[in-house]
């Protein structure tokens, strides 16, 4: 039986949604929600195309109470930039939660991957770190180095921002865009322990193999979110630092274990101490941050959970309005 | 960068594509492809909506030598025939393989996946079946006991046709549409052991989740494809029956083991004697059928491999053609 699909471009969704704290609270709906009863969110569907330098991922999640899932496509193709194209691409589905039928196409080539990301990052700095900060640090320059520090800065307004990055001339620029768009003064630093030292909140968003935080440059009152490792092999965080923290917080430890920073830790013996999952802290039922003086990371590898939500919330805000195509099929 | 994305909806699709031997031809091809080196099929991602009585999996494959590689959803939600849709639908989406890209959405409502089903019936037949077929049975009346004995016909032109339904009426509209369709006579059975035993090809094409064919039913001669199964849980032949038959074909052994009819099997401890995948048999590599006597059971679980053919085929035909919507995304 025919039925109406709605199909909607990158150009269109730029139009409807940025990053702000409304977006923050769906993607901080969605973890408490993943925290509580009901939830089936399965492992991630990855498949890895050697021959073009690339690799697929496909996440899902039905979460109650929502009248739609989400099925998440993201292709990263890592020679694309070699043609003039991006690395990471991808489209968004929204079925209905009642009967399967396709309701939405959200061929947002992962804009809206960057904002529930991004908006995930907003999640932890509120939940996680410390009450004040005065200075932050962002490991990475790219489109999350980005994103993570206008949700960050969201929820706790940072008089100062230092960007570390492998090429220099992109932490430069890094600073002069950034610094325009926050109003405030963001620094380029060589070395990610100077970075470090003067922050209070950190966040990792590189696609690094090998850690880039270790246990020395840890000191009381630092939040770190790890946003960087959503792959097996990626890590940003070395394994002591996990042993080290007070509290090791994941999105998922399921899929932290698999995907996030806990791998290697946990392949290296380095089990954190006191660890939760980020909806648990949410929802009340574990302990966040106890003290102000307590060093926290949380491990971010992106769930099924945050496409559902978003792609809910982007439905809901296009149901009055003609923007996309409508196709009968 | 924005590119262009094929949308085309399933009365489009209906319009370019239908089971015929070319398509089978594809399918084959699908299979010999699989059977070599370099290909990517992860494990089919599952999820279970109990609340809706529904369940979703996403297949996908990369296949050496296709240009692009398909990522298929395919809902199941049992409770829409009860506000008049139906159990299935879902769609696929064509990537390069080179890139990542979205090329084409084909929203199908399962169409492609129930010719690609069937296609693969056909290649059973084709390799599997006694070369002289004069009676054979299906198990089922919906839509694959209709699509899988037209692909085995155009194999196989058998002069006769028995049906056996749980629902003696569903067996007489379908014995009565299928008699039309094949110019042959279809004649309705009311014991599965009667049409098992006057029949050289039986095509099993149930959601049954207890055995319908059992030890006792086999006799010299006699090929059984069974494609109800495709979910844990599901199963149409007795464990029984694959330790008793000559050949046993999986689809994907890996995935027959887990969904197919070799998962019961395997947990009653019948085991397979001789055991080969469809695809080394299109290829060359393993024997199929020894001799006309041999009993064969093929298990057709549903493969990624077949969704990249299919959707890389029909995305062939219509490449000079203005079929379909395209949208700049």
């Amino acid at each position: 039986m025919a039925h109406d699909v709605r199909v909607v471009t990158e150009a269109e969704l730029r139009g409807v949604l940025t990053l702000d704290r409304a977006l923050t609270d769906v993607i901080e709906k969605a973890f408490a929600t993943l925290a509580g009863e009901g939830v089936v969110m399965p492992p991630v569907l990855s498949m890895a195309l050697e021959a073009a330098h690339g690799e697929v991922d496909v996440k899902t999640a039905y979460l109650p109470g929502f009248d739609g899932f989400a099925i998440k496509v993201s292709p990263g193709f890592f020679d694309n930039p070699k043609i003039g194209l991006p690395s990471l691409n991808g489209l968004m589905i929204l079925f209905s939660a009642k009967t399967g039928l396709v309701q939405s196409l959200f061929l947002d080539n992962g804009y809206l991957t960057d904002l529930r990301t991004a908006a995930a990052g907003g999640v932890a700095a509120r939940h996680l770190a410390p009450a004040q900060v005065d200075t932050a640090a962002v490991l990475g320059t790219g489109v999350q180095a980005r994103l993570q520090m206008e949700a960050a800065h969201q929820e706790r307004p940072f008089r100062r921002l230092l960007v570390w990055g492998r090429d220099p001339a992109k932490a430069a620029r890094y600073a002069e865009d950034m610094g325009a768009r926050l109003g405030i003064p963001v620094e380029p630093v060589a070395e990610i322990g100077a970075a470090v030292a003067q922050s209070q909140l950190v966040v990792t968003t590189t696609p690094s193999r090998s850690p880039l935080i270790t246990r020395d440059m840890l000191h009381p009152g630092l939040h770190i979110t790890a946003m960087g490792s959503d792959q097996e092999g990626k890590t940003e965080i070395a394994p002591e630092v996990l042993a080290a923290v007070d509290l090791y917080i994941a999105d998922r430890r399921a899929q932290c274990e698999v995907m996030g920073e806990l791998a290697p830790a946990i392949a290296a013996g380095a089990i954190p101490g006191r660890s939760v999952e980020l909806g648990d802290v949410i929802a009340g039922a574990a302990q966040g941050r106890g003290a102000d003086s307590d060093v926290t990371l949380c491990d971010l590898t992106g769930t099924g959970a945050q496409d559902t939500a978003i792609a809910s919330h982007v439905a809901g805000l296009l149901d009055q309005t003609a923007v996309g195509s409508v196709i009968r099929a």
